[in-house]
């Protein structure tokens, strides 16, 4: 196979990141979001709050490690943060997931895209802290947004959503206030909504593959 | 409003572009592309294919300028390329949601990002003419995978394709007998989808505010 049916395989391949659902809500409670919507809007994201960023950032880089960092949930599907168990293997499945995806690609581009999932994952550069806590507020600002969102569906509780925050405290402590005020705001208020509350608006029900990560 | 909340507002409003619909459908056949996975789709071949450009190009600012170069649809619609009475008020329509989108946001980022979706529009500067060529290929693909896709059922010719397709040749020479052979080979193979052979896979009716622009 030549070079450029490789990367029209990869390109067509990838679609399928539009059919992986998260279990945030769209701002107009329509439906879940789906994990390249959310891929576009945090990569959108990335020029607009660097400047919250505690070490200069390459935006660009930032923007392609997020345009990618999904791509694995297309066969390993996406593993809610507060789940112990579908955690437990997640390395690996996605470990596979990116065997398979990435080895459509020339070997070179492969690689590429692979060492920016790694770096990702890893989050150890300032490019890769950036992006994980740009990864964190976004599905923050779609639960505050519907006021709290799915966290209670899920019994979350007001700790483990701070914790699972704590990326943008170390990268962005500029925003860690707004987090925890916006945070409390929402318990304070009791209107985290209900499994009930979401089954009235006719949001679609949990599914296997697809479980979000806030 | 201080600069944050600005920054936020404009988050948060542009997650609408996941709610404007295009004509194209997922490979999976199982919906309509919105704008927002769309753009997603097109940012991440911007790397890929970069090689393709018979300039070179700035591949960071090619992302950037797809990241936001379909926002104003939030307000001004997806207008379908073969619509002359839609395409004649286009631009002023655009630029009213220009004004207000980019609008929301501090002054200096209104002005930057702005200032990316104009020079994508002049489509002059190397970057902006690949990522036109981007955004024709994309939609190009889809349609391929589903033989012809939603052509026929708005009365498209072969010829309107590929004067469609045009940006391709001029900024992407080496992809353009690739275009022109899969046209001639949907059209020779009479495989163009009709309206009823959607209708018969559930995919939901044109909307005013969804159409397509391939």
């Amino acid at each position: 196979m030549d070079r450029f049916e490789r990367q029209l395989q990869f390109i067509i391949e990838v679609d399928k990141l539009k059919t992986v659902l998260r279990r945030t809500l769209l701002t107009d409670g329509s439906r879940r979001e789906n994990s390249a919507e959310h891929s576009w809007h945090i990569a959108l994201m990335a020029p607009l709050l660097a400047e919250y960023a505690c070490e200069p950032v390459d935006v660009g880089r930032v923007m392609r490690m997020l345009l990618v960092h999904d791509i694995v949930e297309i066969d390993a599907g996406d593993t809610f943060a507060y789940d112990a168990n579908g955690n437990a293997d997640k390395e690996a499945r996605e470990r596979r997931a990116a065997d398979r995806l990435y080895g459509l690609l020339p070997e070179d581009q492969a690689r590429d895209l692979r060492e920016a999932w790694q770096e990702f994952e890893a989050a150890e550069s300032a490019e890769a802290r950036f992006a994980h806590a740009l990864d964190r507020l976004q599905p923050l600002l779609l639960n505050l947004h519907h006021q709290g969102g799915t966290w209670r569906t899920h019994g979350i509780t007001r700790e483990q959503v701070l914790e699972r925050m704590r990326p943008i405290e170390t990268t962005c402590p500029g925003l860690w206030s707004f987090v925890v005020s916006s945070i409390n705001d929402v318990w304070a208020k009791g209107r985290v909504r209900t499994l009930d509350d979401l089954d009235a608006m006719g949001a679609p029900p949990a599914e296997t593959t697809g479980t979000d990560r806030t």
